[in-house]
């Protein structure tokens, strides 16, 4: 399994990826999910993907190196090329459309669905930095300000805490806490979502990646973070006064 | 959809049940899924169920009002005649392949699922305070000291919480209030989990009912919990310290 989650904010984008895949509980094994294309001064991209690995590969390959057209006879795009992050979009529903051409109809044949989920969020040139989510379909949806994250593969441990806290006007490094958080919970509670984790920052308009970590198990910060969050979620629901009922 | 928990503490047991059905989101109805068996002095028996309604209710008719037997020819018992936790356990699981037996056969021909599950807590004269699951397929596992809670339903949103924070020896009213944020946030996160909720409370060796209450939607404490809740856990993320890392 897979958790990936997105937040956009006012101050700039926020992307943490676990690396656990597995077929079965017994053959685990640790890919990264997130990539980032970066050009400074020009445009920086982040991809994270959930569902099929071999699908999710074969899709990023095709948007970052290989390239595809929109339409046939124009020449082919990637990610590195695409004016806007909108144009970033349709190329990867584009990409994912190309792979379901290919693979679809022997997954299918196999009893398998094609199952594929992608997040896509980054700035180029002039354009608004921007957050997708991109389905199996190869159409996609777009962050807003009412709801500024984007949540991918076993996403529901992971969500209370988004839920509650996040907003558009978060503070980018608060962004970063709740993503760590979320991701915590996820992973204590299902162990196909599992450490080293990867986590991109980038500060709007900056055109440049602000912070790219791989967070292995022996990472200080979080293993601190674990250990104040359960402190603290202890302490707060000790200190909520019981009820006047009787028992 | 369903949320049901029940926890088994050193110092009694805790039952919590949502009331929402659905028969896709624009057929809600309210149901009680919390059902109390009651002699104060012999025995306090709770059930909660999730999955299909119909057989929910049929399987509490058969071990509540019917009664049955667990071989044949043997007199009909009750939940109300059974003289200890795990024989009232065996009943629960001979229920619901009776049902099986009646109903599965015509659901497989729809092409649903025979979906049913089924927590059973409580205490019978001088036997042990006892909690069970019971499976679609009438088998069941019981609660220990290593793993003293159990979910049915939509049980995710809500697993965090407990896991971080129960423990068999949490005071009774700690883990009421952790049932209910438990409960507060699954609502938050899925609609087709929804107030009122249903709350049973009971005191190891009283054999009676020490709480049996509806929370409604104007509940004053557990809106004051809900709220309460919100603003710890705001204050909690924002009290940990951000990383030293540059960004």
């Amino acid at each position: 399994m897979t958790y990936c989650v997105a937040l956009r904010l006012r101050g700039g984008l926020v992307m943490l990826a676990d690396t656990r895949t597995n077929a079965g509980v017994d053959n685990i094994s640790t890919f990264r999910k997130l990539t980032t294309i970066e050009r400074p001064g020009d445009r920086v991209i982040g991809i994270m993907t959930a569902g099929n690995l071999a699908l999710s590969q074969a899709i990023v390959n095709l948007v970052t190196e290989q390239g595809l057209s929109l339409h046939e006879g124009e020449p082919l795009e990637t990610l590195y090329t695409a004016p806007s992050m909108v144009r970033a979009a349709q190329l990867m529903g584009q990409a994912v459309r190309e792979i379901y051409k290919v693979d679809g109809p022997s997954l299918e044949a196999q009893s398998e669905t094609f199952n594929v989920s992608i997040l896509l969020g980054g700035q180029i040139g002039n354009g608004q930095l921007r957050l997708f989510q991109v389905y199996a379909a190869g159409n996609y949806i777009e962050a807003t300000e009412d709801t500024p994250y984007f949540q991918i593969g076993e996403h529901k441990y992971g969500k209370p805490i988004i839920d509650r806290a996040a907003t558009f006007e978060t503070d980018v490094g608060d962004a970063l806490k709740l993503a760590l958080i979320s991701m915590d919970s996820t992973i204590r509670s299902n162990l196909s979502v599992g450490l080293p984790i990867d986590l991109m920052v980038y500060r709007r308009d900056a055109l440049k990646v602000a912070l790219s970590r791989r967070i292995k198990d022996d990472d200080a910060y979080f293993k601190g973070l674990r250990q104040s969050w359960s402190d603290a979620l202890t302490r707060a629901y000790q200190a909520i006064p019981g009820p006047e009922w009787e028992f």
